[in-house]
């Protein structure tokens, strides 16, 4: 197996890249004609080459380490980094639950016969090439690797340069694995060479790539959205909310108000505010702020929610339109559902949002109109997730309206292509 | 009804924009919610308003047609340009034939119980505004309105420039049904100025417009592509193949074969290059040649063609690549059907693409491995169509992969959310 070596002094990036490109283009086709037990011997070869390395893949991210430290990477982006022998069983794990999911490819849907004789359906087919950029965690390469194997599709990953040791130690055993089951080495491909130059070559190699997979903070998401020629599935802000109607059960309203809240702060589906029907405010909103200020969240009001809990702050036009990942939750006192929608609408990011309500009407209004990834009767917004979903692992989260919306599992790294079956049949 | 008013002297393009953009968004929400009786009443309003329009429509058309053959437009233009009344009820027709097609708004699909006790599953929605941007024909005016009006969406039309006339007197029907109906007027708004910033501005209102879909030449397509922060459903060649193999029926062969280069020349899905297995070259070639020579198709082959068929020229690389729109065709001899989905991938624009075939096997490959968004087997490419596929009328066909993939109607203008059920579900 030839392999595009890790080079001691930067190639041109532009000629590093589109080798890159062709080689994974040329192994897609492959990748697309193989059936699930072949893919599936993959990923459980990925795996063993995975936990068999394990000494080596400590000893590389050691490096990686070694150098944050001297770079002065904060704790946080260090734990990110760090890999032990847990997280790469964790990974192996991964990559084995995968075998255990449905193969998208190749399902056949809406075959139907049309007046001309001919049958028309739809099957559905692999991307091609996917390019995922992400940051430091070095278990994402394994986990986008897999993901875009079983879903028969090539892929280039580029991670961040503080886990380059780790990555590429990473891609020798997934090359390890491809190869043991008879795949494509070239199928899955790690960028090997840090420069900063990498990002802007892959998302405007549209010859080479069908769709770019940001990971990563807004800035990051921003920047390639900003140069991108390929089509990008991006992931932007939550900006989440949870509306309790005046129908509202009250314990079920609490309930799912403090979960969506506080089950985790720095998660995209975390409620950032909370909207309350002007009806139920003496019910629920000076029990909910005792529950809050016991695990420390700081809250932020209208003035019709400081009319019950004055100790509070003034909710800022801002705070309506911020995702802050942290423990502060916007509180506003609302008159209508009509009133909730358009406040979610008007400064919500069309993530995840959810109703509390028992009348029908009203839930089946808001999960019509409310124009989100995810809309919810009942439920608390941390729900939405890929696993919890059923779609088994996810590559991100969408934001966009086109093509995948929510959660993108397997499914969403696919297309479907038409089909039309006929027997000599010519149009008239 | 308050309305943006055609100006005699162009204002700020970019203020005229934004604010199309911003009642378009409005006009969305309200569509969004509308149920199907309402949409389909106006339908039939808008075909009525047409119709009853008729004698100010061609008036509005003559004064184009006038201002066209002053500025020197050909023939062709000018034909694609002229309404008559029988156009005018074609254009009605249309739209009473979309009450008919079923609406796909609200449709839910997949409602899985997870183990968590929410439900889960999908609901298909509108996309919210979408921008058609479009040449002269002004029929395309009512259908696209029509289809984005059924999809539960708004739109921004902006057609050529030589129909300005004709399109605003459509748009005054259009207008008129919706009212007539009691949907918002702005649901549906035409571009009334001609500045060509105007395209410029349309395709990068991100925060009004949520696809963009332009119908017209490659060079319109291709400016666009370049420009468009709103993503883009596009369409660009169609240089489609059949593959005679050599396990086909020579009958079948031969007609598909005549069918998809003569039915129409001028279509996108129409056959630019033949492929024939070696096997199938002496019982094919030269009595196709003959087929074609008889209603003036100009052929251009491969050496091995010419040896069956030596009075042709001989194809060039570049003849591969050419999507004719024209009596041409170019033939290569093939051996392998490998080789045969080799030169479609490496010649071919992913449009649509056919193999003549009895053998099942190969059938099958085929129809996997080919990366196009149709893929026949013993079928003419010209049924590539949203009318032959049962969609109803399209908004156009698209070669992207992401989305929408081949002919687009009503369901490729809307999307797909997650909903989530829940009877006070938390997230432990």
């Amino acid at each position: 197996m030839e392999m595009v070596s890790r080079q001691p002094h930067q190639p041109d990036v532009g000629a590093y890249m589109s080798e890159l490109g062709r080689r994974a283009r040329i192994a897609s086709r492959v990748m697309a004609r193989m059936d699930t037990a072949a893919k599936d011997a993959a990923l459980a070869a990925i795996a063993n080459a995975l936990e068999n390395a394990s000494q080596h893949l400590l000893a590389e991210n050691r490096r990686d380490l070694d150098a944050g430290e001297r770079n002065g990477l904060d704790a946080a982006l260090l734990d990110r980094l760090a890999l032990t022998d847990q997280r790469v069983r964790t990974m192996a794990e991964g990559l084995r639950q995968l075998m255990a999911h449905a193969d998208p490819v190749g399902e056949i849907t809406e075959l139907k016969e049309r007046p001309s004789g001919i049958q028309v359906g739809k099957m559905r087919v692999p991307l091609g090439v996917i390019g995922i950029i992400y940051e430091s965690r070095p278990n994402v390469t394994a986990d986008a690797a897999g993901l875009c194997l079983k879903s028969g599709n090539a892929a280039i990953l580029r991670g961040g340069s503080e886990a380059i040791c780790s990555n590429g130690a990473i891609a020798t055993c997934i090359r390890m694995g491809l190869s043991a089951a008879g795949l494509p080495a070239d199928a899955i491909q790690v960028v090997e060479i840090t420069d900063r130059a990498v990002v802007g070559e892959l998302v405007r190699m549209k010859e080479h790539i069908d769709v770019i997979v940001p990971r990563g903070g807004k800035g990051l998401i921003g920047r390639i959205s900003q140069e991108a020629l390929v089509p990008v599935i991006k992931h932007l802000d939550g900006v989440c909310h949870v509306y309790i109607d005046d129908r509202a059960n009250v314990e079920k309203a609490m309930k799912i108000a403090f979960n969506a809240k506080t089950q985790r702060y720095g998660t995209c589906n975390t409620m950032e505010t909370l909207l309350v029907a002007r009806g139920m405010t003496e019910q629920v909103l000076p029990r909910l702020a005792n529950m809050y200020r016991e695990v420390g969240v700081e809250l932020r009001g209208c003035p019709n929610t400081r009319a019950l809990i004055p100790e509070i702050a003034v909710a800022s036009d801002e705070d309506w339109s911020t995702e802050y990942l942290a423990p502060i939750l916007a509180i506003r006192v609302i008159d209508t559902l009509d009133q909730a929608i358009e406040h979610i609408h008007a400064y919500g990011s069309g993530h995840t949002d959810a109703i509390v309500t028992e009348d029908l009407t009203r839930a089946r209004r808001f999960l019509r109109e409310v124009d989100s990834s995810s809309v919810m009767v009942n439920a608390s917004t941390r729900f939405a997730d890929g696993y919890e979903y059923g779609l088994g692992a996810e590559i991100g989260i969408s934001t966009d309206k086109l093509h995948a919306r929510g959660p993108v599992g397997l499914e969403g790294l696919t297309s479907q292509k038409f089909i039309v079956l006929g027997d000599g049949h010519i149009r008239e």
